[in-house]
């Protein structure tokens, strides 16, 4: 609709017009994989556990880490149907994360990406069992017979998301949050849970993208780096963001950390300097690919979409 | 120590040796990976989630499915170190679900094994993090870095497990279940709730241990069939228990079924008709093992062991 200006220089990369194209590619793939099939069982009239599993991963969320999972995928030009699995298994772990964490045991939350949560919806057991499939899903789908994937990649694709997930990632991570909540973290302690928090799942998905291409040391190494300092930020940045957002940007309930007298990035720094700190990262992030921008593709480096997306991050609204 | 008469003829298959020796291994492996981390956080003076995931496996259970995998995997001559690592996976899976089982939101049950269960130990989030943090760990077992487990086989490890484990196995069972509470089941509805709920990972145990060797068609077929009649036979004389044996003897809640209304085989069929159902499975379960059973080594059936397991499982008293 909007007519070139060809007297303007050509942008370098077009964030908007990639994240379009891989997220169709999500979307639909995940559609396709929690899906709704003909014999599942039904009671109540609707179709309890698959229903509740969609909701929970359907029209929502900003798809970082499947995003993150393809970026990095492209940096090392690997298989992209290897890849396409592996960034919505990640999102499958990401989403039963959520609707776990949102049950009143947990978090005890109501609005998710604008949305009752799945327990609200559905009620606690079928969020449980919902979030147990989610789970399992995710190695199903990282595990296809007869597509050609490698056998060693889809092994190392379970073992990066496995390690990840648990109690020396995600789950580990959740684990000290809850224990922390009204107790003062000092930073060291603060970074350690976010790190195993989400710094583990997000930095995993860099590298899952990273497993569906073949890459020296010296780069798999990079995007480990590029992965830490990313998943960090985006901490900081969520921190800084449920002081500074309302509900309705955010989609989830704002000001929920301070209400809940949780230790976050702003509680320990100080609003301003949490902020400094979310751009102290992004520069990490993209120092940390700039050694691997050499390899390019059609004029751009492969690292392109890996850039921009740590720009992204740090620089989002909600 | 007990001197043996050599008059008598030799016992065939010794079932408690082969489970005793089995066992060790499964106990050793499973609290080796079940690890108490020195690094592990400390919250109100215990490792919170690490206690509680040890607490959920080790030290109880029948350890039913490691030994079938390990009994299937006997039977195709395959990997022992590959079939160790797939039992404790799939009795990760187990003790897991158990634990989600038990919550408040689900079968709020308080006693499991003998003790009380983990959210009554350890509080309802630990517990639902604990169970999330094991379905993990299952996966990260399956898929070990440079110990020689062809890819391959950890792939399908993996995909068998996860498929058992989901929407179109376990947690699709524990779904229908719970939907099913006070409503009248008819024999169709009833066996594929169970085929699901506890059948699937019983069986997949099964293939699991076949997936450590290579087979023909024909046995894994065999496998297949030999599975799906133990996984039904367990889940008939499991209600038969529940009717005819105390809280005691089972390690858990007895009459739980009838107090809450559940369709059972018992409920169905009757006490005698649900005893001799699972009589016709186990004969249908070591016909189909007898098709593979002139694989041998040293003068037995290389099924020996599944066949006893059989056995074992048709007759036991909790």
């Amino acid at each position: 609709m909007n007519a070139l200006n060809v007297s303007e220089p050509l942008p370098l990369f077009d964030l908007n017009a990639w994240t379009t194209r891989q997220l169709a590619r999500v979307e639909q793939a995940l559609s396709g994989w929690v899906a709704l099939s003909s014999d599942a069982p039904v009671a109540n009239g609707v179709r309890g556990l698959e229903t509740a599993m969609r909701y929970a991963v359907l029209d929502g969320g900003k798809r970082l880490r499947p995003l993150l999972v393809l970026a990095a995928c492209e940096a090392v030009n690997g298989d992209q149907r290897a890849a396409l699995r592996a960034a919505c298994a990640v999102e499958l772990i990401h989403a039963y994360s959520l609707v776990h964490d949102d049950m009143p045991c947990m978090d005890n939350d109501v609005l998710r990406r604008g949305k009752p949560t799945v327990h609200v919806r559905f009620g606690q057991a079928p969020a449980l069992l919902a979030g147990d499939a989610l789970q399992a899903l995710a190695f199903e789908i990282l595990t296809p017979e007869g597509e050609g994937i490698a056998p060693a990649t889809q092994a190392r694709l379970c073992r990066l998301l496995a390690q990840a997930a648990g109690y020396q990632g995600m789950a580990g991570g959740q684990a000290i949050d809850l224990a922390s909540v009204g107790l003062p973290l000092t930073s060291p302690e603060l970074h350690n849970m976010h790190r195993l928090k989400t710094g583990a799942l997000l930095q995993a998905s860099v590298m899952m993208g990273a497993a569906c291409g073949s890459v020296s040391p010296q780069v798999e190494d990079a995007l480990k780096h590029y992965g830490a300092a990313v998943g960090l930020a985006f901490q900081v940045v969520d921190d800084v963001l449920d002081v500074t957002a309302d509900s309705a940007t955010l989609g989830k309930t704002a000001g929920k950390d301070a209400a809940q007298d949780k230790p976050t990035f702003v509680s320990l720094l100080g609003l301003q300097a949490a902020q400094d700190y979310a751009h102290q990262l992004l520069a990490q992030a993209l120092n940390s690919v700039s050694s691997i921008a050499s390899l390019e593709t059609q004029g751009l480096p492969r690292t392109a979409a890996l850039q921009a997306l740590a720009r992204l991050l740090v620089q989002r609204t909600h």
